[in-house]
């Protein structure tokens, strides 16, 4: 094929196309608005990066990301010190937040256990919770994990764990969706859903 | 709502969901593939776009972007010279390339000529096209323009000022698109396809 487009263009497609969400065609003009407009919006977000690349760290308590360490939730006095909830990432940590619906802290494990893709309690961080909960002030803590094969073996191997130390260990409920329509459900939701169910008050 | 990302964080995102292709949600996830792997993903795409931003310039030719001016088209002299095909964007440009059906020159104007949005051919680079075609040796210019009132205005106000200049002026067939079905065609694409119908050999 004929050369018509700079390498420096084709690696910055090639590194955009890596972003999720971003395909290829969906690369190609992302990099092509960068390109167009340098000032307003090649540079700024050069800019964006660069301080995120320089401040941004794990905290070294939860696993979240911030720019402070301990980070902002792990410092904050008004949240409930003693209930921890466990999620797999960090994009889920965020997910409940955006929803404002956990007072309490976080422990981002950075996975799950999975015995396919050789992952063990010490490809985790298993440690740190199993400290932190030793450490004491912790009554409760909620495996916010996927309801998946991978999600559930961890909460199982968690609660094993937590099972001695005296801590009240809850996972979230399931059932059906938000605005969900019962027709669209696989069976699997279906089979938790009616396993859930509560009797309404009268 | 309180506090739980930090600043830097949510200029990251808020830069990345500027892109074309990215909303507010891809764009969170996006900045978060990137913290979450600085040196292997958010570092690697700084640098690429340091790279594009010191080389890649307009060329003051045809107005595509390169690291080279004139660039590597209009320098490359495999090239027939003597047929231009006009376009609004860069981006038109890269998907004629990527095609590879155009052996000629382009230009690019930057846009089309718009009475709704107050663009005159001033605010085009259409001089730069009549000068290129005033300085000789082009014997065809193709108007590659959208199909669409804005991109018909044009051709027809460059036709017109080309029509002096005794080179071919041709525009693009229209008709229904490869493996376009009819019935989800609209009606200008059907009525443009019937007066662009062509008789077959026998």
């Amino acid at each position: 094929m004929r050369v018509w487009s700079s390498p420096e263009i084709e690696a910055l497609i090639a590194r955009l196309a890596r972003l999720p969400g971003l395909g290829p065609r969906s690369a190609r003009r992302a990099a092509l608005a960068l390109l167009q407009e340098p000032e307003t919006r090649l540079k700024p977000l050069m800019a964006v990066m660069g301080d995120a690349a320089q401040t941004i760290r794990t905290c070294s308590t939860c696993g979240n990301l911030d720019s402070q360490n301990p980070c902002v939730i792990c410092s904050d006095d008004e949240r409930d010190q003693s209930v921890i909830c466990v999620v797999e990432t960090v994009g889920d940590l965020w997910a409940l937040e955006r929803a404002g619906v956990h007072k309490g802290l976080y422990h981002v494990l950075g996975g799950t256990l999975s015995a396919l893709s050789g992952r063990g309690p010490d490809d985790l961080n298993t440690r740190g919770l199993l400290e932190r909960v030793d450490g004491g002030g912790v009554r409760e803590v909620v495996l916010a994990l996927g309801a998946t094969v991978e999600g559930a073996t961890t909460a199982h191997w968690l609660h094993h764990q937590l099972a001695e130390t005296g801590v009240t260990v809850s996972r979230l409920g399931q059932g059906v969706p938000m605005g969900g329509a019962l027709e669209g459900m696989d069976d699997g939701t279906l089979a938790a859903a009616l396993m859930a169910r509560r009797r309404l008050e009268t």
